[in-house]
């Protein structure tokens, strides 16, 4: 069985003394009434609802998995009281617009937040995650009436949202879209089929509001004629929109999320936003998803490393190679043996750097919204583009690392499903490829993000990297660290313009080398912050452990990158 | 659907033009009858039993799962007329002792045989993969009477063999061991529970051979007082012997593979070898099985590039960054993104490596047994010694590896459990598991392999990789791979003696190290040998992606590993 004890501790770390959160917050006129205790009861309520209400129902949801019948989905038992728990918290709109009902807190406490319920219960918190990025998506581009009437609703859970992008013959390339919109009177008439969209269909709210991409008929070809549309499952006189769920999918994982083959057949949908400029209010939704779905990464790792710590602990099995650490009992813990603690350290290090990650770009979103310098805004907003395929795909690669190393720890009992570690595998492993696969957000690292304003953005965070006072024993390797990713950078740069294929054949490479100099940096802030005390001793460990061993890989990296695109591009298409 | 194509061609590749098997197995007088074209004819046959009755029951035996009623285990549908033809096929016996029954064909030869089994359809292939290890094992340590009796059954496959070592609350720890065995006349009367038992019980074969590890009353304590036994399902007069499943285990993956609880009640069993010196004999047993995994791994990692390949040559999706290569098309297929080309490379390097790393560890398997010279035998012998942890852990780590990035190219449909894919990633996540945990293999290498003959082995080793004359474009980085190999076991060798905990804290880079060497050997050795046509070209284009993009890693691992065992060792337990 699993155990999940909600990091609120290490939450209050990062945010209070790496980051001091609650100067920040105290500078921004929307958060002057947000100080540490109001954040600490925050977390903590956050924190019991995941471990006692969500975490007791994780095991036994994959068991049952989600069910379809005829078009309706049932959510697996138990998810209907713990998804009232969630919706009656408020726990929806923690971030949301106060003028509508939400609670106007800041995003890195919302980040926190959804560690927790990721980490707890990813297969229920998926019925409502995207409800946030929905409710996000119609404030900043829904007209006053779409905010009057969904954003309430949705802040409070009664309604949930959805997001229907991808058709089965397009994954990513959405300029090949046949889903159709037919102008009718104030609204519109939508056609198509799309796929794997996560609870589409489900019994746990009163509606369902569907965000859907589909094209007008005079859409210009590609994704430049693509528009956004509101379609809710009930429309507002109370009648049932025509659309349904075709099938759910039977998937390695999230079994207990329905993800549904939504068929509209002249569903009513209301515009969002301009004509054919949909894809443009979707990547609202959609960014805000990547940092969400990099911070579901995140809570996994940190799942599976607890749980692995704690059979480490309770296991004994061999002896110390420097002698028994245990003599009176039959045998040590798996902790004396080197290469368990190497794993254990491993996870350690990424789930505490992703927090910290988590935070920071908390941080620079409500910097971003609600700095009152427009250029404090600017720079945060540039930065929260930087960094969000960072955190979507660093954070999710490390998490499903961390979910095989913590399976590895368990040995024949990690494979086995009564133990549950298998499952937080299956379920971690959607993470690197819904919301754009990690080689889609690696693409829009190197290329939007880095290549595209000539590596501007990403040097000025490199110089706010270098800006801060670390520990002696860490300047000198956190400076190769960012150095190298600088350099690396100039080396596209300068090559992207010869070879359009270099971006492309050095991005993922490219991603992680900078994920690995942005956690250098964290583990040295983390470890000036470091309190004087056990706690903060092993905050220093993990810390030297994070530079002894899993930062020497950036310059394998960085060779492998000017090493060129010419190895990758070779093979003729024939040969594959 | 998966598709399965056997890789007949790539193997007669690795075995007669870059290693002159033809010309090695002409030196040994067992094997004087094998030649090219009939070694060929044995993989033609293997290839076609894997690719036409193997592989279709693949998926449908994942839905199935093995069934336990009572006791009683039975293999999903369709495998009882797979297996028999692999029984009567003769494919349990190909290495067999022709004295009893065995075909006496090269080792080399069946590690390739069990390539494709195992790619085809592992979780039918594991009802008979420990056949030949016990016949092995039998073979080795046995009595003539043992060979007698159990020998011709089990390499008709009539009859198959089970490995039972583990016991739940001990797993790696056997000095924990607690099944008992109490003389009794001429045999032995075994009781204990063992777990993890890989076809202990199954209805797809006449008998049931168990080799089974237990403590005599007067044992003494620890690994040095464990002997071995036979524990057949059916005596010699026909009765039952007094053993049963408990359960079978409900798996992440290999879920058509029944995995038994094995309850011995006062079962009756025969010694092997001497008394206490059991271990030693089941190390015969366990380092076939190792051996055998690690080919598991590679088949695996073959069989999810093939699929993965074949979706992304047929997958329309997007344009190529230098422009439109399929202009009529609506878009060009997913081989013209270099991000997806890295991945399959990676899959295509590791997969090719592996064949020939294989290839390679059973020549010198046939030579350590057949080779006239005495010296070439007890080389080839160490150096099989020296490399079976590396064939067991680093092709598996490879494997898994390589079915995450299959999964990866195909994006969300990777995810669906419909394509198959996903199912790779499930059951070649076992291989690093069972047979002795990765990180268990890595100990083994630095530790017993490495360390303890100060180093000679693999020094030997690494001269025999460095005499052999490569294409100049690679020359100086494997020789740079190489030394660094040889450098870091001195670091290992000077700093061990000091620091207990050094080679624990280093061995699984010391092993991935290693690995990258041997295969950057194996690559240079291929790209020389390779015909001057596309599949030579190809050859050569997949040498430098590996040199390029895959061997840089070696440098960052010899970092971290000289970086020592402090960082991995400083934090207290209690801190986990």
């Amino acid at each position: 069985m699993l155990n999940y004890s909600p990091p609120v501790d290490d939450m209050a770390f990062v945010l209070f003394d790496v980051f001091d959160a609650e100067a920040e917050w105290a500078r921004m006129p929307a958060f002057g009434n947000v100080d540490r205790s109001l954040a600490l009861a925050v977390l903590g309520e956050a924190g019991k609802l995941a471990s006692e209400a969500m975490a007791p129902l994780y095991q036994s949801a994959d068991a049952e998995g989600a069910q379809w019948h005829d078009g309706d989905v049932t959510a697996p038992s138990g998810f209907a009281d713990a998804f009232r728990a969630l919706a009656e918290g408020g726990w929806f709109g923690v971030s949301g617009n106060p003028r509508f009902g939400g609670q106007g807190l800041p995003k890195a406490l919302t980040g926190l937040v959804e560690e927790m319920f990721w980490a707890a219960n990813s297969n229920l918190y998926l019925y409502g995650a995207l409800t946030t990025g929905a409710a996000t998506c119609i404030n900043a581009h829904g007209d006053e009436d779409a905010k009057a009437r969904y954003l309430p609703s949705l802040y409070a859970g009664k309604w949930t949202g959805a997001m229907a992008l991808t058709e089965a013959h397009a994954g990513t390339d959405l300029g090949l879209m046949r889903t159709r919109a037919v102008p009718e009177g104030q609204h519109y008439l939508l056609s198509g089929t799309k796929v794997f969209i996560t609870s589409g269909e489900h019994d746990l709210a009163e509606n369902i509001v569907h965000l859907v991409l589909a094209k007008l008929p005079d859409a210009p070809a590609g994704t430049g004629g693509i528009s956004l549309f509101i379609v809710p499952k009930f429309l507002p006189d109370g009648r049932r929109n025509r659309f349904s769920s075709g099938s759910i999918e039977h998937k390695m994982g999230i079994r207990g999320s329905a993800t549904s083959v939504i068929n509209y057949d002249d569903a009513t949908g209301y515009l969002v936003g301009e004509a054919h400029k949909g894809l443009r209010c979707m990547f609202t939704m959609m960014n805000h998803a990547r940092v969400s779905v990099g911070i579901q990464g995140l809570g996994l790792a940190d799942l599976a490393y607890q749980n692995a710590a704690t059979y480490a602990r309770e296991r004994l099995q061999g002896r110390a190679p420097s002698g028994p650490k245990n003599p009176d009992a039959a045998a040590d813990s798996l902790l004396v043996h080197p290469d368990v603690r190497r794993m254990l350290l491993t996870q350690r290090a990424f789930a505490e750097g992703g927090r910290a990650f988590a935070a920071l770009v908390g941080l620079m979103l409500d910097q971003a919204e609600s700095a009152t310098d427009p250029a404090e805004r600017d720079t945060a907003q540039r930065f929260v583009d930087l960094l969000t395929p960072v955190v979507k795909a660093f954070l999710t690669d490390r998490g499903t690392e961390c979910a095989l190393m913590a399976q590895q720890v368990f040995g024949g009992h990690g494979y086995i499903v009564d133990h549950g570690v298998e499952q937080i595998v299956r379920d971690v492993r959607i993470t690197q490829i819904y919301e754009g696969a990690n080689g889609i957000q690696a693409l829009d690292f190197a290329g939007r993000k880095v290549l595209r304003d000539g590596g501007q953005t990403l040097r000025a965070f490199l110089d706010r990297c270098r800006a801060d006072a670390v520990p002696d024993e860490f300047r000198e390797p956190l400076g190769a660290a960012l150095d190298t990713t600088e350099r690396v950078a100039r080396y596209l740069l300068a090559g992207a313009a010869r070879n359009p294929d270099l971006p492309g054949a050095s991005s993922s490479d490219f991603l992680e080398l900078a994920g690995l100099g942005i956690y250098a940096w964290l583990w040295a802030k983390m470890a000036a912050a470091a309190p004087n005390d056990d706690r903060g001793a092993s905050k220093v460990a993990v810390a030297r452990f994070f530079y002894a061993k899993l930062l020497p890989k950036t310059e394998a990296l960085a060779q492998s990158i000017v090493n060129g695109a010419d190895p990758v591009m070779a093979l003729p298409e024939s040969q594959f």
